[in-house]
């Protein structure tokens, strides 16, 4: 079996090696040799760890660790070796992946994996256990998918990509290269698209499909439909969380983050490297511009033209507070009379 | 492999055959060819489009469409050939369906696919790779059941209902005819019952199962949990998009349409036509009557008594107003005190 | 195929033997035999019920039930015999679980199960269908797989746990003991840790995995992140129902229940005996103490130090209202310095 990051075989580098893959430079003893990643409070010998906040150095003097990854300003402060970079939590991410490839054994076929005769898989693909392949579906070098994922026909499979267990693409779904698909995500599933005939509801076939870039990653049981009669877009690097929903016809921009259960409705544009916080819901048909961000719970109803930080949502209250609240949201119109009135009279006085 | 539309074998008809199909006037040559769909700007020779609302209109005089669906205001526009009907949207639907019909091979069982011996399989019925299915399960005739899909002991599923890859019906559940469901659905789950002893919780057995009436939709990664003694009932036509919970013992009335990642809480009946937007959350015991309306993201906390359309949420903002907005809210009290005050003072003047 | 409560064999009790299960006392027949349970209004002979509230009192006088089970202050109005306990509805639960027994056939691996080589299964587990299990998994006595389960590398499955069909466990994951898990769950899916680099987003491997105590229950298509570095922690008891996500590094206390469709964010710590509503948001990073509740929907964003009762969100009103509602939201600022005029104004005179 093969996991996005596999715990128990990983390299092992000197600090020096480290140093420059993240273009950092070494305090200290370059030559150490280190295997592991942990936390600054768990770290021992032959891990590196970071800090990536000031809130964290409070636990820096007493690290065990090997070697820390840090900014200047708490070079003093560090009591062994470290990696100095103006980014520490990015040059962890980089020295992590390093250190913890994410690998598969390629070139291999479970003989339980049911594969149409038009697939065409490539030598150096990992196709798991119970693993379905429809027809003419295409499967790039490096590919690996995992236990119990459905490809139905006509998928288009880029190098690199992995998808994890329990995984369905319907027809024609395309993805790119490197794209991570976590388990039980549904891509390509009918858009909801409904007429009504006189009270009853009249299915509209789904003819669309869906296209996904390079770069992307797909959360756990988050499902994107495939477009009515044009394809629903998620171009390069786009990060999407757990739980999303995104509807038929949705385009997301590049580098756009979404966090876990957002729902995003149909036909809508999201720009380029955005960010949304989690169970944000999204309207259908508008457009968002580049570089917004909407923190969580959010209510998208309306297009947004300018780049910025939105948000809406009440704050949390003691619940006895909140059911005046309450009362008082509905008699807002009331008080704004009342106030109205009064202003009347203070004219007059 | 099967899907809910086929896309790469469909019918050719007529205009006039397709005309006939919607009860719609022809314009033009009756006699052309049709063998798609397509949206207004990509039609090409041979595909049918349609104008759906007005604001489409401005793509009609250019469109490469063979043919046009439209209302009789859009005719003088149109500058090919068109089927004229009153809700254009709905006859597209019909038009769609008929070219792009539904199809699987009937009549075959994979090798791959484990049946227990007292299940009543028809022969015309499709069971793809490694369903399992379990004892005396009936499957009507037309049914196709997807790859990985688990059918557990006692279901019964009508005719020509289908079920894509993944989905998982758990004991007892009862579909009917022409049931869609979509992948990664999970029909017949236990309901959340749990009953307090001094701080722990105590599970209740939930013997219940789930009733589906026919011609409904349930979306991907959907979850409709069976009852806590009696059933949970999904009554015909019913439509539910992806990610939607449906908690035990709820109840929804025929003809009603869920959109993306809406809750239902336990043991809730929801009337006939009615709508909910996405996101909407249902409190639990509660009743809702017939064409009720609630838009997105709305907090449905008591019954409603009365058909109409209703809402709640707060808008978006910048957020810097809405953290203004915010505090603000958990001072409507003391606001609504001060204008009494004011107002004590006014007349006291 | 097994269920989580099987309803077509379960067991005969006398009354005695189930009151003396509850510590409860018999009124009428000790002798009767139960076989079933139901509904006070669809009770016949043979099924005992339950009052668990004084608005299902009046179908008491009328029930067919062989016995109900009531507090003291029900017996007289009951037409029957009777078990008479302080919590009708615990002991409703209990009565209900000893005589719908959840079983399976305990010591069989179907012959379609794809077992790894180093993998550690119980004599008397049950591994249904299709299920596949990786490298030095360990399975505990009496657990059950259900079909379609992938079970990632060195997962560890406590005595009696149960998980149903199409779960997936990534790799690592360590499960107590009588845990059940529904299914299309998710536990042990990469956290969603991104680091921003010029405008790219790089993962950051994510290497701790998922705890979960004794007693937990999984509702079905929930997902439960693995850490970025330590563990994910669900404690004891605790019973999450469907769609809920929960990130990296969560932590939620013993006992702490939680409804659908909750999202929580990473590295927030939950206390012991805590209630959340359906589709309630957490924020990341804070911390909530014990016996806190959260109402349905609400928006928690800051840490909760105090046990109680809370709540946000807007109650539902009819669209014309609300869209007024939602003008004068975003004039809040501007009405209260309209009051602030008028008491100027007010004391100036």
């Amino acid at each position: 079996m093969f996991n996005s990051a596999v715990d128990n075989v990983h390299d092992v580098k000197t600090l020096a090696e480290l140093a420059q893959h993240v273009d950092g430079r070494v305090e200290g003893n370059a030559e150490l040799r280190i295997s592991s990643v942990a936390t600054l409070e768990d770290a021992r010998k032959g891990a590196i760890t970071f800090v990536a906040s000031s809130r964290y150095c409070q636990f820096l003097p007493n690290t065990l660790a090997s070697a820390v990854i840090l900014g200047e300003t708490e070079v003093e402060l560090c009591p062994v070796s470290a990696i100095v970079v103006d980014n520490p939590y990015l040059a962890y991410a980089k020295i992590a992946s390093l250190l913890y490839p994410c690998l598969h054994p390629g070139g291999f076929i479970h003989s339980t994996a049911v594969i149409a005769a038009s697939a065409n898989i490539s030598d150096s693909a990992f196709i798991a256990q119970n693993v379905v392949i429809g027809e003419q579906v295409e499967i790039a070098a490096g590919v690996a998918i995992g236990p119990g994922s459905v490809i139905s026909d006509h998928c288009n499979i880029g190098k690199n990509t992995s998808l994890l267990a329990n995984v369905t693409l319907c027809t024609g779904v395309t993805l790119g290269e490197r794209v991570l698909v976590h388990p039980g995500a549904v891509i390509g599933a009918d858009g909801f698209g409904i007429a009504n005939d006189n009270g009853t509801w009249i299915k509209i076939p789904q003819l669309g499909s869906v296209r996904i870039g390079n770069d992307v990653e797909v959360g756990a049981n988050t499902t994107i439909d495939r477009g009515a009669l044009n394809d629903t877009i998620i171009e390069e690097g786009v990060k999407l969380d757990n739980l999303i929903q995104i509807a038929h016809n949705v385009e997301i921009g590049a580098h756009t983050v979404v966090a876990a259960s957002v729902g995003i409705a149909g036909s809508t544009k999201i720009g380029r490297h955005c960010a949304f916080g989690g169970m944000v819901g999204i309207a259908g048909h508008i457009e968002i511009v580049d570089n917004v961000q909407v923190t969580g719970m959010s209510m998208v109803t309306k297009s947004i033209a300018k780049a910025g930080v939105y948000s809406s949502g009440i704050p949390l209250q003691g619940n006895l507070e909140w059911r005046k609240t309450a009362v008082l949201l509905k008699q807002l119109n009331h008080m704004q009379q009342r106030i109205k009135q009064l202003e009347k009279q203070a004219k007059g006085t």
